[in-house]
């Protein structure tokens, strides 16, 4: 079920096939899902590509809006404009384990490396979770890869089984869209991990339903302490610094649908094009670019995968009891305020 | 007439009693307009304090949201962390001769000055306006600075006369928020130059009512080639790190009220506080910083007031007819939209 | 009269024909000098390329070591990776004029032009000129533009005519290296504008020749109020990033001629090359871009250019007297301390 | 054995009482030491305070050179301008492990915690070691902590037992300046972890030594694929805006022992302080600021604790077999070309 599905409209862009970060091709994602009364946690692993993206390496590029977070592996992204790893997600205090997890996978797969660069992005899912016992191990990260399929579930699943979104259940989310450049059609796709926002400030849709459901719930207001990374696919011919542009819209998505990018939100986005892989030999490489003012198709396409990446992921999931039996409900229950 | 006066709400914190950027004590702004058939353009002057900027220096911080732009003074500010001159708004193409009006204004009334950086910020009023015949001069800024005042006028004036935003008549708003942080009132507040956005996307307190419009005007659909500057004042005890994590925030209410920062756009924020001057003389200061935590509320603020900002631009500009006899209409014939 | 023709080398790459930023096919510079007994000023123009920068724009990066300063046209060029006119470097307080001058030209030259990024970059000629006379006019941009030709002065002339540097005369030096990649001879090269240092650090290709320099002139201890401008050039076929990574190693050359960098010395670099021009029309464009690992040749280039260059600027540059009879000596003077 | 006792000095700043990063008080740094023929690898602790640095966080600040590099805690700095844990050194493939247990350590000392930002730097010492077999584990950096004293070795040892640096066996080294501002003396400290630089550039204190060596030992010429972590600690009342300052000329200390930043050699500064400690509580902070003009004398510091430390780290060194046979000879053999 996608919010299409429910009447709901996030823009005027075609989407994909699938809605989907998949719909780029030989992108996959897979999940490791920890689901126990205290633990809500877990790995979700994106496959930017079959092969592997450390010999033929991707464009890629990086935006910090709210560095309030410990992600791993920003720093070389935007040095050297490349992503050579699968991309995983998990809970903030399991960003070392999974980090290793991730360098000892790339080693027993490329016996030629000595140095590489894990890409591993967080939310705190302590409020559902007992995160301080620290459950997510090297392990999940190898089992959510395992996993990886370009049709993967949505919502309270993988990393995004303990979080929560504007006093809700939050979760993973994902939604592509399609643009025409030169008679050409692109994909640009994003899968969110939503972890942030204030209940009265959720906003679907240009509706602000946030304040009807607190009412109904009595929810307490609560400081955000959460976090939002958006992780977006293309296959657009762009260079990295094009590139970092287009992740840059992902704070209108994000906007738009309620957050106000908060102190205790460490907002990320990375994002990656499977045109223009850089390989590892050669001294001189072809590249294709596309014109610079052709880029406000995608930054409108960015803007509304994410918008829409993040209701999915709160329409996916369902309510969930957590440790010491708090609980987010999700926003399948409040349909009602959409007037759809 | 304010958004307030309209049954137009943004956001839920109370606002200042002028609702504007002088609401921080001591802060006025003054406009110079050239309005003839074919020029619409001019100067808007802000002074953050009715004392020497360059003698008493006040924190300051910028965020450039997307860089195709031509403002100056911003490298200093960001290595700095001090504004040391007033601020003046123009169009793209009188940023050098504003700025040499601005040195030279500070040279007249400091005799020890031998280096100085002016901060002069703009968008391209080229729709409405011949740009190419380069109408404004040094002494526009001159007029506007003595034109300065905590009272003065807001949509189609100054270096507002000839700008565009949504596809409708832009120009000079702004707005201004009370937070209270540990018992103590604090004023945020913003003055927006606004110049960017596709009448598709015009979002008016949460009512997307610009493709109603468009059908309306029959508008065709065009590319954003204008921008958006954002200037906030605040008396906070914050320094400059966190200043610049504040007015990273007017990205959120740029995107609620419908932009998508598109290439042509040159979004940029320049933000002050007239706590903690940094004196020229002295060798160690004594400041009073806010607890970082205590930020949340000014970055709510942040985006309240300039998505109200950009509303209010909106709302005081009239009808317009520029040069080749090109129409912006004001909002205002728009409001039964908004049904309030 | 060229380091080497003095016996001093600086690092082992081979330099180009004229050792100057204008080894560079298409590059050409030209100054125009102000020259009174107080007023020692200019400007120097850099044209990248014989035809319009505008319709064809060069790929383009810049760095700032130290934000203390007054240049203008870097944002955009950070945004975009483009430059789209000559570059002009001139004085502190006359950045606002010649800007101007720099976009009346480009609009006399350009009917189609609305907007346009000029690129000024300055430093502080306070200490023999009398820079609040405000001397520099735009007509001095067009003089030194029309003044333009691969064959130019080095030392106390256009923008370098007042300048100091390490205590003794500064002013504008270039310098080039050929490295060759993949079988191919490619160019880098840069063109400085000295203004920064103290006398006690002055280092000439390993030798700390300022202190005693010092004890014969008697000069006082004084602070560093310069700045330094590197402007590079190659014809690489690099992106913007790429090249971002290599003017950044500019810091490493004036590290090694004795800078610290002071807090008053605003050092900045800008960096263009001729290859990979971004047409102003088409959808996708075809670029070359150089294995990144290649790169290691050019950023020993960048800081053996830059570290020539300071020194050219200073051994071209005679004893100056100026504003209050203030006189910097030329380092030629000096030159038995090098003992070569 | 410091380069004074060699009758080498590095600038004209008088040193603390040990010429260590300890010279500022309450910084103490313990190692984890792995030394078997074919690892040589290990972990160094550095704690920023005696008591916790998560409850009275340390004003902090970070500057990447060269992004090549994984290490970890830099976002976070960045933002908020504060350390809240140890800071640890490993090498590239270690930096999971560590991070984990640095998460770990932190909870068991703290049963407040569910976020924290580990700060975990890495070189790569594939040269001398098997980092392929991932020898150090998170029990390394614990005993690094266990270790931890205001005196320790310096060299080959921690995570410096592998390294090497211009072709030499670099390691761990250390240096103190103190400066006078205001009538008042404060310390500003540096440790380094030296991975980089190619050995025809040795430069130690102005002497090319290099091309002396290089023609000794007959060592081929060789990429550089090394990193320099350099940590600085002081006792300055300064911002993070002004830390970043001073730890940006880090690069200065680096270039003049020669080297060029190269492409992959990661590059990083992380700096603290111990003056304006922010607690978790309260409100409103009181901060004493130093005014910006005497930060030079703690720019030329910077420069020159990290040139010292550099030299240091290689002299205290001895000769080393790493895997493979491999040998790294410590600087010291070489002290004749130094002339001293």
């Amino acid at each position: 079920m996608k919010p299409a599905d429910f009447g709901i409209n996030i823009g005027g862009l075609p989407r994909g096939p699938r809605n989907s970060i998949s719909d780029v091709p030989g992108v996959s994602v897979g999940h490791a899902t920890i689901d126990s009364p205290s633990i809500k946690s877990g790995v979700t692993a994106i496959l930017p590509c079959p092969d592997s993206p450390f010999r033929r390496k991707l464009t890629a590029a990086c935006q910090v809006f709210n560095g309030f977070g410990k992600s791993v592996g920003l720093t070389q992204i935007d040095e050297l404009g490349t992503l050579e790893t699968p991309i995983a997600l998990t809970n903030t205090l399991a960003v070392g384990a999974v980090s290793d997890s991730v360098v000892k996978y790339m080693l027993a797969t490329h016996p030629e490396i000595v140095s590489v660069n894990p890409v591993v992005l967080e939310c705190n899912d302590a409020y559902l979770s007992d995160i301080r016992s620290m459950p997510v191990g090297g392990e999940h990260f190898l089992r959510a890869l395992k996993d990886a399929s370009p049709d993967f579930a949505e919502g309270a699943v993988g990393a995004g089984t303990g979080m929560s979104c504007h006093g809700l259940k939050g979760g993973i989310g994902t939604s592509s869209r399609i643009i025409d450049i030169a008679g050409r059609g692109y994909t640009l796709s994003a899968l969110v991990m939503t972890n942030h926002g204030l209940l009265e400030d959720l906003t679907i849709a240009g509706r602000l339903i946030g304040p009807g459901i607190a009412r109904e719930i009595s929810a307490p207001a609560a400081p955000d302490k959460g976090s939002c990374i958006v992780v977006m696919a293309t296959d657009l011919p762009v260079s990295s610094r094009q590139l970092r542009r287009i992740v840059r819209r992902a704070s209108v998505g994000l906007s738009k649908s309620g957050a106000y990018i908060s102190h205790g939100s460490g907002e990320i986005a990375v994002g990656f094009t499977t045109a223009n892989r850089v390989p590892d030999t050669g001294d001189i490489h072809q590249f294709e670019i596309i014109a610079e003012p052709h880029l406000d198709d995608a930054f409108r396409a960015a803007a509304e995968v994410t918008e829409e990446s993040v209701i999915n992921a709160m329409l996916s999931a369902g309510d969930t009891t957590g440790v010491g039996g708090k609980v987010r409900f999700g926003l399948r229950r409040f349909l009602k305020y959409l007037n759809v």
